[in-house]
Order: structure tokens, then sequence, then C-alpha cells
């Protein structure tokens, strides 16, 4: 049995100001949540209905089961499935001597949820531990977000901070990549194996501000015949050419 | 003005079936109709409101203004722009003396629009010029692809065809790549410049048909610490990287 009151908080998650404001969020469906429960986050509460098996390796967790009816209350999704898991936010914190022996990628202002879920699926496949957002990208915690992270974002801390004080900081011990029309081929360019990547708003690219801080211009050459045409790469394409370029050396 | 019989025709367009009866598709939105517009495909009508500007490089098309509310009516939008064309599906046919000259992304049932449209948006960047389809791949022309794609759907000639009957044809001819979790390293194998390379369906990969005439077995490495727990990579990611690794060499 979930109290009307339970239904209005769990309802309320779907909202950025009530997650942020009770540090939780929701992540719903039968392989995202068996696959979050693997990792190390925090959970609240898991509602279930009957027909969903509590995983033997997590049997300690705060389980409840509802009616198919309750679930269709709480769930944000257009065909709830058997579970929903209330989980705390991890917030992580940008620790500077972490981020000193990695690759990083720092996010300026990602607005699409599946760009952003993309790209931290992205970084799971290709070991990086670290995603750095500015404060205007899209919460990595929505319910879009966590959809199309599937499960990634147990394992990749995302951080927000402000990127311009951060890159402030951290200014001249370790190389700050980004991409530009006019930055230089990154197929011949020299890469290192720890440092920063910053990757541009969807529509207006890395802005003007955190411009300034990029050490290393990369530019993903365009192989089209009539190269004038041709749209730019979509952010999560160009970061999956990024990854991989800075992976294979 | 434009009729009630013109709506239902427009609107039905929507629909793979009718499309593919009466040989037309439909594409929405001022920068997509621009776009289209610099290519060499046929356009049936144009309907615009009076908001929309006639470019002045292609005067010549069969304009037709309509108010805003005729154009609720007949848009598949949620927010209807300022344009709609209706054009002719191009109809490529598969050229295999134009296959033997370049490289080629061949899709084992692609399912998802988003995943289509990206991917035909990938191969315009690196300079593909043909995508052969299986017969149970997503409509290249339906709304969601063509927005998708971004004006790629111009450039790119994407064709039909069963993939087993083409892959046999074209056997011994050039080399076939495809992505297995078993392939070999794609940063260390020799790539040639003139070949196939087959994308797998989003779950369940390449079909055991289609496997057959696989010649040569790509992988894409994962640099995940705990590579157990990471998820696949996305179809649309993986084809970015791939073409990348192509192209560098």
């Amino acid at each position: 049995m979930i109290t009307a009151q339970q239904v209005k908080f769990i309802k309320s998650l779907q909202n950025k100001k009530f997650r942020h404001e009770n540090g939780l969020f929701v992540a719903e469906g039968e392989k995202l949540v068996y696959d979050l429960l693997d990792g190390s986050l925090c959970f609240r509460n898991v509602y279930h209905t009957s027909e969903w098996e509590i995983p033997t390796r997590a049997r300690n967790r705060n389980y409840q089961q509802v009616s198919p009816k309750e679930m269709e209350r709480i769930s944000g999704l257009v065909n709830p499935s058997t579970v929903l898991a209330v989980i705390e936010y991890p917030n992580y914190e940008v620790k500077h001597s972490e981020l000193l022996e990695s690759l990083t990628l720092v996010l300026d202002d990602i607005q699409d949820p599946g760009n952003l879920g993309t790209i931290i699926r992205l970084a799971d496949w290709f070991g990086i531990d670290n995603i750095v957002c500015s404060l205007g990208s899209a919460d990595a915690f929505s319910p879009k977000v966590v959809q199309a992270s599937m499960g990634a974002i147990s394992r990749v801390k995302v951080a927000y901070c402000n990127i311009p004080d951060f890159l402030r900081e951290i200014k001249g011990a370790m190389p700050v990549y980004g991409t530009f029309m006019d930055g230089s081929d990154i197929y011949t360019t020299s890469l290192k194996p720890k440092g920063l990547i910053v990757m541009g708003n969807e529509g207006s690219g890395i802005s003007r501000e955190v411009e300034l801080f990029i050490t290393s211009k990369l530019r993903i050459p365009n192989f089209a015949k009539n190269r004038e045409s041709v749209e730019s790469l979509n952010v999560a394409m160009a970061t999956a050419i990024i990854c991989s370029e800075f992976r294979r050396r």
C-alpha cells in the first residue's frame, strides 16, 4: 500500500527543483534498475510489482511491493515498467588530484538530455571516470538522462561547477583540449593521455569565456566532397570520435 | 487556400504505406527545407506561411502560400514551422560499379529512426556516398529520420535491398567489415579504403545470415576498468568511431 503523499513525493522528483531540494532522483525499468543495483549508489526505496524479481546480490535494499495500478501512479513513463527506484544524488566533488592523473570530459552547457546520457555512456566505455559539467548543463539525474545513460551514471562521476573558475584553478597543470573549426587535425596532433577535453553547447559551441583556457585546439576533419554543405557533427558523435582518438594512442 | 483533400493527402504521408504508394515524403522546418532545396531532390510542393522567405537560388519550385491555421492542419509537428515540403523519393538503385570504388555502409535492420538519421549524417560528414539498408530497416524518408539527418538525406544515397542477396552478388570483389565481440582490434587491424561496413540491429547485432558474408571481423576495444559491467556502444556511436578509423588512415 502506497500513500497519496508518497505518490506526490515520487512524482515531484520528475522536476529538477524538487530533485535538487531532496537530493533524490528516480530510475525506472527492469534492466536499468538491475544495472544500477550493481553500482555504488544509495537506494532510498525500490518500488516493484509482483512481477519483478528482487536480485539475490542486493537483497538488503529497501524494497516495497506495489500493485500495477500504484506503479502507474508513481511512474513518469508512458508505459510503466515493473520497478521504480528512488536513489540519492551521489554529490560528487571535483577532486583536482584525481583529475590530474586521468582524462576528463568537461561539458560547457550541453543542453539535450539524450546527448548528455550518450556522453556519460561513452565515458563509461572509454574508461573516463569523471565528467565535469557547467552549471547550465542538463541535469545528469533527470529521468531522460538516467534512461539514456543506461546505467553508466552509477559508474561515471558527474559533477557540476562553474567551469571558468574550475579551469582557472587547474590552469597550467594539464592540457585543456577543445574542438574548433580552425583547430589542428585531431588525427595527426599529439594527444596526451591525461588532460581535460571540453565539449561545447549544441548550438553555440564552446563559450568565449571557456575558450580562453583551451591550450590545444583540435578539429575533426570533414571528408565530404562538398564541405560547405555539410552540417557540423552532433556533440555526442564528436565526443565518440575524440574519445576514440585519445584512447587508441 | 488549401483543400481538405490536400490536407488529407499530405497528412497521409506521415504513414510509411502511403509514402511508398505515392513515392513522396515530407520535410518540415526552415533550416531543413532551406538545406534540402540546395540538394538534388525533386520537390513536388512547398507550402509556406507569409513569414517564410523563398530563397532566390530556388525560385522555380512549386511554392504555395498557406495561413498558419492551414499549416497546423498539414503539419506532423507538435509546433508547426513556417514551411513544409512534399518531396519525391529519390529511388536510388544500388550500383555495384560505384560501390566497388568507395566505402559504403550496409545497415542490417537498424530500427530506431534517430539512429538511422544520425548514421546518414555521419556518412555525409565522412564522405560516404552510399548506404545500403536491409528491407527491415527503418524508412530513411520517415519524418523522424529526415529530421534527424539534418539535410544529409539529400546528399547521401540511401537504397533498400535484400542484404544477403546483395552480399552474395558482390562476394569476393571487396572486403566486408562487421563489428563483433570477438573481432580484431579496429585500432590496429589493417583497413582498406574501399569496402563495405556492416552495422547490425540495435538489439541483436548482425544477423547470422549476414555474418556468413563478413570477411573481416572488427572490435572496438572497451577501455573501462570493470569491463563486465559496461553496456555495448549504441550503434550510432559505434558507426562514428568506425568511420573515423577508416577515414583517418
